[in-house]
């Protein structure tokens, strides 16, 4: 058994199709900027910039684990937090499900990580995040879906006709 | 051991983790519709709607692979085939890395099926694809970023500013 798999336990049960819930948040500030997160991945090798997102208990709801998250990863308290979709990420081989929100009308407050996560928050406008979207420097496919749906939402094309560049 | 887990041998390795690769392509005809695929997928245990798409073999090229299956699965052989994004599907758990093609001044030709797979083609006009990604009807997570990033190519928006409904 290699590092690797200690760190995915649920492949360690072979008679269960994988069936994980996450929630994601795009976190909109009244200035137009956004919360990404950077953390190391292990499943990818590298560094990913993605939205914040976490996973869920058995009975946990969704938009209550993302209030929760946002408060103690990022201590922001959500004025409003709406729902802008649900899909599945990969159902050809498996069943897990995403919860994608938008949060606004932020209040800051104290943060409490826990413990064991590194992660580093990058607050950026959202149309540079876009951007990075185009320039391959986010390449993860819920932060793609995240940010493409909040963008209209908070008066922006998801992305120029002439996406991407040649 | 139970039918889903024969569907997924990967999941029967716990040693590695899952990195498989998968091309997508988002069929585009003169006329401004666009080709999805239903088809049932165990995992999610309902049928799906999805852009076609198709696993890589280790040294195979995406851009190869997609007009293959192009040809042999939809009939269609493509002038144009455009890389639009590369992406992970769950960089959290899983390695599991997407190629996006679109597809454009297609050319019909005979369908070769394989025997095991059964598939129906579904071709819609992409503005009513897009309104399926809005009222929950595609709920997968490549499919939403096909359509997505496929519409500002062919002069759409992808979502007008007041998507989704409330």
């Amino acid at each position: 058994m290699n590092d690797k798999t200690k760190l995915i336990p649920q492949f360690v049960d072979s008679t269960k199709v994988f069936s994980g819930r996450v929630f994601e948040v795009t976190v909109e500030f009244d200035d137009g900027t956004i919360a990404l997160v950077r953390q190391y991945r292990h499943p990818t090798v590298k560094y990913m910039m993605e939205l914040p997102a976490g996973g869920l208990d058995d009975r946990e709801r969704p938009e209550e684990a993302a209030a929760r998250e946002l408060e103690e990863e990022l201590g922001l308290v959500a004025g409003k937090l709406e729902k802008l979709s649900e899909f599945f990420v990969s159902p050809g081989f498996c069943a897990e499900k995403m919860w994608l929100y938008l949060a606004t009308d932020l209040t800051e407050t104290a943060r409490r990580p826990e413990d064991d996560e590194v992660i580093e928050v990058v607050r950026l406008p959202i149309k540079r995040a876009l951007q990075m979207i185009t320039d391959g420097e986010i390449e993860d496919a819920k932060t793609i879906i995240g940010l493409m749906l909040a963008a209209p939402r908070i008066g922006l094309s998801a992305f120029e006709p002439d996406y991407p560049a040649a």
